[in-house]
């Protein structure tokens, strides 16, 4: 993710046309530059097609309908950006919440206990961003003892694994007693919502906007950037060239930024930055239930300048 | 549903083109062009309406109102679409933590109903899936012993007899001290919230978009259409073909897009996977409980390139 | 409600024309008529208003703001439309639920009071259609004895009395001792959520768009299309009478079909199948309960082709 | 709050006209009126300014950015005014599920506190109406015992002073043994429910829509005023004058009714009927805890057809 | 924040046109003039581009795509403007329901009790101020012993250990039997949505607008301002200056304005209230648990015509 501040937007500008995104964009205006370029030499020059002088409202509607569109397409994936980081959020206030609670019901005694789940509360954010880049990868994970290991590595669906390690550790200190009827209700809660964040995550990913509307968009562009120069080429000649490659940096860049941000758990520059956030949860947790991480973990937490996660 | 990837689309613009709403498409295009042909030949050759040299801001305004309307509407059947979607993202997740509920609180002994819960949790949105698609089928649900299948042939509603005999055995539970008062407690919000999904579902397949709203567009499209060759045949002269041709295609393709995806739990290549994702919620659950389930069901969970359900 | 299949148009569409929102529509289109036909014929013949050559670029600022303010208006209208569709919905769930619950907590041999539940839960919704629709009728409510009649006799707001009807016999078998403490809690969310849903519609149907905003519409539309003639009279021709009929049309329809959907608890066509909804509920409460309805009850639940209640 | 029928829109109109928003729309347009015609004349007799050929393009586009602007704010505006309609309903679900409640709960021989309940969950809508409308006046406020009004008058902040003593009451009947574990913990929700709704309406009267958000709006509104009589003059003649009267009235008015909507808790003839619903909420509760109340109280709880609150 | 007043305009809008934003937009609108006025005297004098008779159709596509994502910009801002108030409103809403239990709950004479939980809560709130605005400040937070001292200073994340110190005394209330099971219960959920207020104000700080979308606009506008003048100095002639500079102003201040709201916890003139909304709670959360507060304390909790925090 790209942080930025308000008073150095060049090296800003510059990081963002270096990235992938732009180079797909790069790829596409290149094409347009050389279709507008010849339907231009060939109508001055040789041939003169009739629709020069279309009226041009009702290519205006059009136009009008290709706008709402990509609009609307761009909102419904900054929606599902927000809905991904509200996710997220919802799940560092829960782990918040989660060590408040258990530093407040666990004696100071009960250290392996405290550990274990400073430990356990802080690998969930880290099995579920794993899990979101399609890795089950569990190294960044601290487990205590082997038993928990074994247990997380039956499960192909490691952030339901942290869950379940979760559960049965805090059933079994309720039926130990350490935990009072109103302790062990109040705790349910902060324990389910843990995977309905996992759920909300998941759903995001797998379900893309349908494929007949994504494509319709790209097709829509398609035919607008291919007829646009037979209508405007009497009046602008040879600046027909640049008038459709600007209008197609705007229509593709648009469609493309739509893309890069409603998958917001990847790796690209846009996407959230889940690692930092992952690191802030184990830092935080730790915070409240009073042990000390070293700093190397305490500053991987904080957002740079540029942050490419 | 079409799952895609960026890098190959050919192969899914020749699937979505091969698809029944394409055909629709092409109908309403055929009729359009036979139609736009007609007027236009007439005009120029026989016949000359005033109507040629219309001021086109008029017709603009129509237009705009026009591709209001139709953005409207797609984002109206998106919505109903998400919310399904969200709908079966809750069952996904009330699913998951209903099995790690009952893998903490059971002990290991309770064999029967551990195997109970796991199939039954499961069973939940196979009845549902069913019943949103019309039928009553139980095939696909698996029952331990014959007073179940009994229960469930009692019920027209089959969601809602899955559901009694996941409720009758928790109480039976705790009636018979396996759970205790918090336990009990916690154990209820989850059992409602799978009935809050089917009603949701319900809700979304038996409440169209109002009538009038949908014919309204409907009618508007076709004036549109209808009105548009007259107004710049002058113009545009045997050209005129394409251009309305092109149009409809645009308009009756977004309007069909947003009947598509509407009633988003049929069996359309643009529907929910709900047969992937009843599949996902039985793995998950068993993989929780600790059951192992077949290879091939695994895989059945797992979405493909391209997932006609 | 109209309840509509892709395949059938035809009949929708008259049905459609035939209704008393339709006659309305029509009123407004004959003043329109007359209106347009003396303004067209008087610039023609007799006078000429310099109005005719304005530059159709300022009208078309207020044609996309009246297009914008229509738009919102229909939506406004939906979204009540939408609010209420889902109260109900809400309301099938939660009488769902509170049938599974009672079904699994209370024992096969407490005949009476298991019937009370199946037959009160049932009449909920009738004596919030009813009170919706402004009647105090309680002939298709289902009352088991002579004292609950009474009770409900003294309540203006007879879903209140249900609801109340339902709390006083939950409390007296939770003092009974035939609820136990956890039992009693998950029981006050299901009968809490009922008035929740009849508090909704009361809200809908007792708060219109504010006035101002309403009339606001209105005026514009009046102003917009009075002014419309005398814009396109020149380039027109005869032919402003059908051009200005259609736009007006599709205006005040639009318009139309906003007042209609806005306030959905009514009788007309696009308003919601109350009668029905309420017959799903009865039928899916005894279902659970397991009590056998006559064929005729179960019928009355099932949405024809149309529907008109 | 003017509720009207769709039979009797005359004098509505009328009404709507005489308000004292009306009146701030006349004195504006009326500054319109005069910055006009002294525009027209001046263009006209003696002066030609080269703007009046303007290529209205350019301008049409200021037109939609501005319309648009107002469609948005107006939405805000309305949300404002339906969340603040929205708490108002939460709070008469909120009494109605409350006098339910402790109808249920309390004994019948119990007098003095169900009487107590019935007054004090009254008086909460009223004291958060006059707080809103900026008042500490307690004279609709029905207190039974002297010490309640001290304790009131101790508050600066009434409603708060309201639930507090609602509060105070449920614990003793608690401490008393009256309401035991279950309903103790049923019915916390409901009181926190209570200041909630307060919050709320706190919340949409203390913070309008951002300063340099509002003043844009009529700054753009005055720029778009002033610069159109020069662009139309020369087509328009002396018929400019009423055109930009015209724009000038749909554009202020526009805004107008944005800005009397979006503080709905105020005495205006679109605010909300606060006094009413405090009243239905008094109504309702006492019918609930079966205590008749004078035939005036009554009425007033129903709406007429013009109520100005 | 500017709180602003219906009758006093002009010295709102001279406050308003005299702060750091309005500086931002004036520098940039001095690049602009510059810009436009060396291309209308090239145009005019010396040199003629092709350019200044395009159809103008093409170009207000253009613009009304830059109008739609403007406003969306906007409003987008308005939303993380609108969440963050909402999440403060439910701060407030939460301090006085904890306030309101915890005076129903402690006996009078639990004097130290009382005050602890008075300040505390009436601390979380400066303790989430000063974080979110970057500093780690406690001089405004009152603390009543060395101990609670120490703890908060422990930790980096302030709100958090306010919000220990609160679960812990609670935590310890309920161990020496104050509290009872429902109590203690009840209690749980208050505590929780503390943290959850300091979650959702945490997401909105740390995550802008996607960079490429923020990015996006500032590009669009520049080219669209670059390529105006081209456009419409035949037209305008040296009226193409104030033109310009006009349009410039409007789409700059509206991108303005929404860069100025999207993060609303800063101290800029636009920004939330912070200090008068913490200052409210204290005032509330000692009414309630009824401590005298000194006059200069209530003061500030009143919001004045200017208020600049």
């Amino acid at each position: 993710m790209i942080l930025y501040k308000a008073k150095s937007w060049l090296p800003a500008v510059w990081h963002f046309h270096t990235g992938p995104t732009a180079f797909a964009l790069f790829r596409r205006l290149g094409v347009v530059l050389i279709y507008v370029a010849i339907v231009t030499t060939v109508e001055i020059h040789y041939f003169d097609t009739r629709l020069k002088d279309t009226p041009s409202s009702f290519l205006s509607a059009m136009g009008i309908l290709l706008s709402l569109l990509l609009i609307y397409r761009t909102n419904t994936a900054y929606d599902r950006f927000y809905e991904g980081r509200t996710a997220w959020g919802a799940l560092v206030n829960n782990s918040r919440n989660l060590a408040l609670y258990f530093n407040a019901v666990l004696p100071l005694d009960r250290h392996e206990d405290r550990l274990f789940f400073a430990k356990m509360i802080s690998n969930f954010p880290f099995a579920l961003k794993n899990h979101l880049r399609g890795s089950t990868n569990t190294d960044e994970l601290e487990l205590l003892d082997d038993e928990d290991k074994q247990t997380l590595n039956r499960f192909d669906y490691k952030p339901g694994g942290v869950s379940s390690l979760l559960w049965n550790r805090s059933e079994s200190l309720y039926r130990e007693g350490m935990l009072s009827t109103s302790q062990h209700i109040n705790l349910n809660q902060r324990l389910t919502a843990m995977m309905d964040v996992a759920g909300i995550c998941d759903r995001i990913k797998s379900t893309p906007i349908p494929f007949s509307y994504n494509l319709f968009i790209k097709l829509f562009i398609t035919i607008y950037v291919g007829v646009l120069p037979f209508t405007i080429v009497q009046a602008f000649g040879y600046m027909t060239i640049p008038a459709v490659v600007l209008t197609s940096y705007i229509l593709i860049g648009l469609e493309l930024i739509g893309e890069e941000i409603e998958d917001p758990f990847g790796v690209d520059r846009n996407d959230l930055p889940l690692n930092q956030i992952s690191q802030l949860i184990r830092v935080n947790v730790h915070d409240i239930l009073n042990y000390e991480l070293p700093q190397a973990e305490k500053q991987a937490a904080k957002p740079g300048f540029v942050i490419v996660t």
